[in-house]
């Protein structure tokens, strides 16, 4: 644990802020220990508590496997990421669903005009990227809880990730990442800006 | 502890489960309990560790209390928010920095070269607004870790808080959030949806 954290203040149990923000680190490489569909399932099982816009939950998520399938993944890819993400056990693309408002009926019940209203707002993709982001921030922090690592990666070609598989949804890929049980060599950990520079107060 | 969780999967302790994920809920009132600027500074301790694209950190935040300034905040919100918003004992506006390329060569001084790419990315402002949004994740999350509540709202003016708070900056504010401990009248909580909703596998 890192001497900028104050427990005292923190109610989260000491293990606990390791395991989710302090310790944990982005993985480049992975054991062989295999990732279970019931973990994947367990993942989603806490990612999905925290809260969105008017409950719109727009995060979407296609797991891929090895196979045909991550070979067409990897012509997509950003050269410096092509390596990692052929050898992780799983591989997670996140994207937004810009047609959210087809579930409000059931995510807000109680207000059945909300699914009209959303599809003639001209903010509605802006607001499915930015609500999908905010799940992949709690999604991201229910990996670690899993016992697992993230290679979170922004550098794939979109565009050729959507065409490639999500041509018959209104799915928008967003971040790709890579997960498993992390290997050996991590990277030293990048500088973190300090409390004054990223806050004001007034 | 809702039914569809599987603690034996998840490695993260129960009591921690339930504090971030599962038990916590939005906040609409708050009690009289003080929030201190050591609490404010030991979440942001916690939150600056999950990462971001090239340790770009663009997340900024402006916490208000309560005042004259938090009176002019109130013009801007919505109507639905004004009430919540003039209660809590704190504010955040958070925001992104469109400008966070100005912190490369501190954030990653080995490849100082970035500073300028960036620079020049007509990309960087939407950058700057997804890893700001990844950040208010991890975020909101550390905020009931400090054993808060958070009450998120998109329902402001951006462009009314950025004219009020934020012209001499290159800050965007992207979402108002009141903070302190739950008051007692929380709302039932909405569904969520299902796996098959939202998650495929190849």
């Amino acid at each position: 644990m890192t001497d900028t954290v104050t427990p005292d203040l923190i109610a989260l149990h000491p293990t606990a802020q390791a395991q989710l923000f302090t310790d944990a680190r982005t993985a480049n490489t992975f054991t062989d220990e295999p990732v279970t569909d019931a973990q994947l399932r367990a993942i989603f099982d806490l990612a999905k508590y925290p809260p969105t816009a008017a409950n719109t939950q727009p995060l979407r998520v296609l797991y891929i496997r090895p196979g045909e399938t991550r070979e067409r993944l990897l012509t997509h890819m950003a050269d410096g990421n092509r390596a990692k993400t052929a050898t992780a056990p799983v591989v997670a693309v996140l994207a937004a669903d810009t047609h959210f408002h087809e579930f409000t009926h059931r995510t807000f019940p109680i207000r059945p005009e909300m699914r009209d209203d959303f599809a003639a707002d001209p903010a509605r993709e802006t607001m499915a990227r930015f609500n999908a982001a905010l799940q992949i921030g709690y999604w991201l922090l229910a990996v670690r809880a899993a016992g697992l690592a993230a290679g979170p990666m922004a550098g794939f070609d979109t565009d050729g990730v959507d065409r490639e598989f999500f041509t018959d949804t209104t799915w928008r890929s967003l971040l790709v990442v890579n997960l498993g049980k992390p290997g050996p060599d991590a990277f030293p950990r990048l500088p973190r800006l300090d409390y004054d520079d990223v806050v004001r107060h007034a």
